[in-house]
């Protein structure tokens, strides 16, 4: 989407240099740095340390950094230690070993020769699906956020609630959450964008916020606590998040607090959407409360809060006592019983089993 | 309560030194920073820039700054001057207005040669008054308390929520919220407390989290968006929080963010009681939402964040990009049907109009 004036992707790759091209992350929003990755370690090592971040743009990252070896060397042990290298950084991101695998099977019955140049094709076309996919997302979304600006005054704005970041930094381009938001914004609907901080990694304050700010959508960036209060007085037509994972029966799992605005949101008869491309479906799981384990992360996160000195620096606080530790949970679980719909490629679902199987039945039989 | 092995209030009179001395909490939890207060504008500039703060504490703090003031100067326009000096700091402060009017109507009647005697008296009367009121508070929470630690296995620990800071160092002792927490503890009850963050002032990180440490019972901080998991997965048995005000009908006024609280525990039957001094409850209002007016307060909070750099200073670090307007909605109201009861000093009530006025009869010709 827009920065400024320009139209970036969250990776792309150069052709006059020859060269793959991402965002820093870790700078926003207080830098826009913008790096190019040059060898098979230079990608795990902006995978591990989150130069990038989000399933999808794990996913095509891993896939150039294929790409990149395979211009080095195209044999098949390097194929197999990329892949083992690239699969390591982060070893529980589903996206991630969906490309490695993506990307063996595309080249593994080529020729050396071949294969750099297939690789390459093969990381556009990953990217190039991502974007599709999200673009999706952001028509069948956007039907529901017209729905509600036809109920408005002129110059009353349609206002939306989102949790996290699940905007075009954590995917190729568009995002999830953010996509049915950017195509309102360009089909001249005039929306108004609650952030929610996010804490404890602040993706709401820093990249959401950054995102909107960038591509100039009024917004306003509210402490994780606000939303309850801003619904029960009018001020959300609708919240639109992501999710990381969803079951089978139509629950979500996202990064924590979702549910807590889930729970408002219900309160207040908020409609609570959901978006999603259908690849974090898992098909296998039916009571996400019971059987999806959260992830419980360094505590540090909790008891620090990063950020930029009035000098410019960039650095952390701590904000607690010292011999406090911290609770860091990094997801929940909304249940599908609060979720109004589920936003996907193949359009809006109702958050249930038969809602799911709706839009895809070649899952039917498998079921 | 304790700090170490030191039993503090948080303000006091030094007969030694001849001085009141207060806890400057603007250091908290940093730096444990005792001072004295010398002149009637010393006691001022600590209300107005918040080195105390808290309804109860304010209104100590006032009472000594009149008595303070006696001391140089003990006529009637002194003493009108102190009121409207003191007043000024905090505006919308109930208690404080109500300990200056105790001050005015105690002394009205006197000598101005026995003012200044008569004026410490009756500082340290509205202290003790307030103790003892929290004190009961906590008598009457106890029994919550207990009931629960009846259910558990021996070295299970009763796991107690909270928000924000309605600790001791909001009162002159024991606190409100707390103050059940600090009787189970008295009394060998195995607790552990979730301490939620409360941004965007993170008095729970600040300050809630440096009691629990000071006094030395189990805690962990966690950000606010984490309590919802917590009580799906049985990990919360109650949650106590404070009000800045409830209505005649059981509705609660405090911290934002305590509704998603109250919402998370009702969908998960953990039961969700409000601590509060009588004091507080507006008998005039009927519906908290839509009567009670939220304070929007500087979007700063929203957007910084104070702490401590690794090199010991105390400092605020931005953490959201520059154009990003923030949202600060102060509080927010708790529907009295989230409530499971409300702890007073006479004991504890159902939330709603018959249940305070069978602890509060007085009030029935009044309603």
């Amino acid at each position: 989407m827009k920065v400024g004036d320009t139209h970036y992707r969250s990776i792309w790759y150069d052709s006059d240099k020859a060269k793959t091209m991402i965002i820093d992350q870790r700078w926003l929003p207080h830098e826009f740095r913008v790096v190019e990755l040059d060898t098979l370690d230079e990608f795990a090592t902006a995978i591990r340390d989150m130069w990038v971040r989000g399933a999808p743009l794990i996913g095509a990252t891993a896939a150039y950094g294929i790409a990149v070896e395979m211009q080095r060397d195209a044999s098949d042990k390097a194929l197999d230690a990329a892949w083992e290298l690239l699969h390591e950084t982060r070893p529980t991101a589903i996206n991630l070993r969906w490309a490695l695998d993506e990307m063996r099977q595309a080249l593994g019955g080529l020729s050396e020769g071949d294969r750099p140049a297939a690789a390459f094709r093969k990381a556009e076309e990953i990217c190039d699906a991502d974007v599709e996919t999200n673009r999706l997302i952001g028509v069948h979304g956007l039907e529901i956020i017209r729905k509600i600006a036809a109920t408005k005054k002129p110059g009353e704005p349609v206002n939306i609630l989102t949790h996290c970041n699940a905007g075009w930094l954590a995917t190729v381009d568009w995002g999830t959450a953010t996509s049915p938001m950017y195509h309102a914004v360009k089909d001249g609907i005039e929306i108004h964008v609650w952030v929610d901080e996010t804490r404890p990694r602040n993706q709401g304050a820093q990249l959401t916020s950054w995102e909107m700010n960038s591509h100039g959508i009024p917004h306003h960036l509210v402490v994780d606590n606000a939303g309850g209060h801003l619904m029960q007085h009018g001020m959300v037509d609708v919240v639109i998040v992501g999710t990381d994972r969803t079951t089978a029966t139509g629950d979500v799992c996202n990064k924590i607090g979702t549910y807590l605005k889930a729970l408002a949101a219900h309160d207040n008869n908020v409609p609570f959407y959901v978006a999603l491309p259908s690849s974090t479906i898992d098909w296998t799981v039916e009571d996400g409360v019971r059987e999806i384990p959260i992830e419980e992360r360094n505590d540090r996160e909790v008891t620090h809060v990063f950020g930029r000195l009035e000098d410019g620096t960039v650095t952390s606080v701590q904000i607690s006592p010292d011999g406090t530790p911290g609770g860091n949970p990094a997801f929940d679980v909304t249940p599908a019983r609060l979720v109004t719909g589920l936003i996907t490629e193949r359009g809006v679902a109702e958050a249930s089993r038969e809602g799911l199987l709706g839009l895809f039945p070649e899952r039917r039989s498998a079921a």
